[in-house]
């Protein structure tokens, strides 16, 4: 057995509560190295006084994935009185193995201080984030690009919709009145949330260069028109998500122009991280910046005034317009006492506002339970769109990045992962899959049987196009002649079945049966405790065989897509690009 | 090159700030099996837009010591903006390979995106214990049994100082006065820090069983004579930590009795984890408690009250007083929401109080720098005494055991370790080490040369003994006649060596030299930026020859233990169960 692979670590995504009373302690083996493992486990203070030994129990552990190195394994315990020592039982044909804390040992250890420890499961350091997350579809709405409701407020110079293609300085118009106007829309779409890029008063036509974090931009209309759109968006039980820029404000920040002009008498000098004075503008500017943007310095979030300030904002929008989440931009470069604090502020006045991380990378640190409830799924995102859309891993390769992706964190916080196949900050789905809809579709479909809560890039629906931005923010096509029909029945069905089959959704067990290199076809089983549904998945331009696993033969299937009933058979055949899902009887 | 042993994830022990501009970076790979590490790093907006890639430099990494199957690398990096995106470069004969976020390469990925992200630097972020820890040398006093200063005050039926051995509940009558009689010893001693035990208001010798929080308990004087205590401490250089035992109280804390009283009608009842009415005290009691003991029932440290309750004692002895640390009784039993709250609470009123956890296992969930300073260090107490106390251990697993240790905190955390060799929870060194005297002064220079900041256990000083809870709590040995002379005088050398030479505790890099089971010797090296440092040990009950390094060999060094000055052969004799310590000139 290769002990060096071996690896386990108390809390993280390795043993973590998954409700007040369940804890989850998790293993990584190297592959195919280990044939069984069995949890050992007990409380820290049960001793046997006769044998001179602790008092423990064996329960098996469950195979959860492999990638491209190491096999992951599972199991929930519930410990009576919360408290747990643990170790590992790992069996092969060669060998048997207890893994503790101290290290490998060819004899049970019967010390309860050899092994791991997961001290205490208090109920307040339980991570929660709110339920109705994994319930929720969303849709992403860049503001200036949605739709113009009210051509009275439009900035100057704002083109006629759509007439040409973006670029990064022209404006269109679009405002919270056209987005009020295509609620209806909205609703027969089948989405339950909307997340606005930014809203707030700014310069450009992206809004991430704030000016005013306390105003709406005066281009999207006035706080009114917000409260109004609110109210109907939770009428229809949609939920509003707004974006948070706090790492930079914008140039025009009226605060940072107070310190470009009076430099260091200026009353705001501590407001961000100035190397000298004069202030210089110009790039390299003598300040730190996002990136190394001069327009967008980097807010002091370590000023107790900037943290005030900043605090106040995350509080208002929830507390008078009662916005249900923050998105936080670029919020790995903003330091974590400000986020402890943030998550403090925001869940007092909503205990249940989702708080959502754009992190890019691996970022266990923020989803700890004392700051973020999730992050932006990019790992996720690349996994599907560098096998389905680029074509650039093979079949295994896509399963391992998921089977990695999925034992990366915690499940708790896998539940409400942000899953998107793209945003205003990558080309549209369509243009990376070469203008291939039956691609982008095998791709929803992925994203939508995935745990976490799915969200549509505004337009994606109707089969948009556009490149790297600004290409990816052209103006909502409204003329439905334009529109692609068939592409929207098609996500309107994948948002009705997630909402009608909750397995899609939770998939507390989820497993690769098949994924083939030879074949490139994949087929995968998706559990919870009352029901499993099978996805097989034909990512060829040509038709395949799909073989059904023997376990599966004969059983009496629910074709979910157009409803027939079915018995499987030994084998399937799938369309080029296309698939099966499968409620199992 | 074994990829499946090779681990890095970004933060924790693994990726950190040391200081305000500066992160190390750590690794970990197969023992033996990687040559060479070089980090990859740069600025995540650097990109060379003509040859469109990121632009990155290389440094060596060193070797940081191995366990039983790993090797681990370090380096030191101070990125010019404060953002990093890093790899590695791995090397040995067969292969080379780069090692990133997303996997293994052969090519070196040129897209920053691939790479491990540090994203800011954040110095409000930055792990900062108190400066002064490293610098002291504590003293553990358990009060009922240093002094007896006060007679007038002694509990009922407290015997005379030292008549019989301690038992779980006799008295003797140690109270503060009889600390400050003795403070010149301990002045004398050299120490700069006393942890007391508790010392508020309890029912039992121990007083772990508090009844009042607010109160010192009458047995060792009262507030005026603390007072007095700490300010007579303070003006010798002394600093004075107590036991804060928040996570279960006493059963005769009046909220607690006032529960059993009254039930469901108490007004306290929300103070405890009850799971039924009437309230059941004996065993199995029906709320929770520290692990069966229903004398000490568990506090809800989520409930606000008791919060607040335990914060404002947490401020007050601060404030009050002028204490300058807390020790954490159970420390990782109680929410981590709390510890949060109480380290803001402690060092708003005091910014370098020192907070140190009791915590016997794995501790990184509490060490990541909003809650605790440092740990009890008993996996080096473990190492220590395993191999020269009591042989279960070979020279190779010590040194194993010691490198574990070292790299299993971030350096920011190993600086302010507590480093005992034992405590009022075990037998006294002495008796583990079979009343071998030799093995103690080997056990103490290996406390005293490591990184952290050591504590003898009031008595150790002069050879006194005792077995495990009660034995190891005697009365002091106050007979000059009785106490160990010689034992003293070596303690005090090494307290004084250790103040004189800043790099027996900074020892910022360590290394063993030699650790062979053949020999039972070993040699290892204590390095910072101006000086070093040479041990030699041979714990063998005869003489060994140890050989001197090549490296080593002609160097002029000084003995730091007789101050001679020499130069280095090839090989020294070391006496049975003795050692030399060099400064290499």
């Amino acid at each position: 057995m290769l002990k060096e692979a071996i690896y386990h670590r108390p809390k993280n995504e390795f043993a973590y509560a998954i409700d007040e009373s369940t804890l989850h302690i998790r293993l990584k083996t190297k592959k195919n190295d280990v044939d069984k493992v069995k949890l050992i486990y007990g409380d820290p203070y049960d001793f046997h006084s006769e044998k001179k030994c602790w008092i423990s129990s064996k329960k098996d552990m469950l195979f959860n994935g492999s990638d491209s190195l190491h096999d992951y394994w599972l199991v929930a315990v519930k410990p009576e009185h919360r408290r747990l020592r643990y170790g590992f039982l790992l069996e092969n044909n060669n060998e048997t193995l207890f893994y503790t804390e101290k290290g490998f040992y060819h004899e049970e250890p019967n010390d309860a201080g050899y092994y791991f420890c997961f001290p205490f499961l208090n109920k307040i350091d339980v991570f929660s984030p709110p339920e109705w997350v994994n319930n929720t579809v969303w849709y992403q709405i860049f503001p200036e690009r949605f739709a113009n409701g009210d051509p009275s407020i439009d900035p100057e110079g704002a083109l006629p919709w759509g007439s040409t293609d973006p670029s990064p300085k022209n404006f269109f118009g679009g405002d919270f009145q056209g987005v009020i106007d295509h609620l209806d829309y909205l609703e027969d779409l089948g989405i339950s949330g909307i997340y606005f890029t930014p809203i707030f008063k700014a310069y450009s036509n992206h809004k991430y260069d704030t000016i005013d974090y306390m105003e709406i931009d005066p281009q999207f209309g006035d706080k009114e028109t917000f409260r109004e759109l609110v109210k109907k968006c939770h009428e229809k039980g949609i939920r509003v998500m707004l974006d948070a820029v706090f790492n930079h404000s914008g140039f025009y920040f009226p605060q940072f122009q107070d310190v470009v002009e009076k430099g260091e008498k200026s009353k705001y000098k501590d407001w961000f991280h100035l190397k000298g004075f004069p202030v210089k503008t110009e790039y390299p500017a003598n300040y730190d910046t996002f990136a190394y943007v001069p327009n967008m310095p980097k807010l002091n979030t370590e000023n107790e005034e900037v943290k005030n300030y900043l605090l106040d904002v995350a509080r208002y929008w929830v507390e008078e317009f009662d916005i249900d989440g923050w998105r936080l931009d670029v919020a790995n470069e903003v330091d974590h006492v400000f986020w402890r604090e943030f998550r403090n502020a925001v869940k007092s006045v909503k205990p249940d506002a989702y708080i959502l991380g754009e992190i890019w990378h691996d970022s266990m640190p923020w989803l700890q339970g004392d700051q973020f409830d999730a992050v932006m799924n990019y790992p996720l995102t690349t996994a599907i769109t560098e096998y389905f859309a680029k074509e650039n891993i093979t079949t295994s390769e896509f399963a391992n990045a998921v089977t990695s992706v999925r034992n990366l964190y915690p499940e708790t916080v896998n539940r409400v992962q942000f899953n998107l196949l793209g945003s205003h900050d990558t080309p549209r789905i369509l243009t990376i899959s070469n203008d291939n809809k039956d691609l982008v579709k095998l791709q929803m479909l992925v994203q939508f049987t995935s745990t976490g809560t799915p969200c549509i890039y505004y337009g994606d629906e109707i089969a948009m196009t556009g490149g790297q931005d600004p290409g990816c923010r052209k103006c909502m096509i409204w003329e439905e002649e334009k529109q692609d029909k068939e592409m929207l029945l098609f996500v309107k069905k994948l948002i009705s079945l997630r909402k009608e089959n909750k397995v899609l959704r939770s998939n507390e067990s989820f497993s690769f049966i098949e994924a083939s290199d030879s074949q490139n076809t994949i087929t995968y089983s998706l559990k919870d405790e009352t029901s499993e549904v099978l996805v097989l998945i034909n990512n060829n331009d040509e038709k395949k065989v799909i073989n059904i696993p023997e376990s599966y033969q004969q059983r009496k299937v629910t074709n979910l897509w157009d409803s027939t009933e079915n018995r499987l058979a030994e084998t399937i055949n799938v369309d080029p690009y296309s698939f099966f899902i499968f409620r199992i009887k």
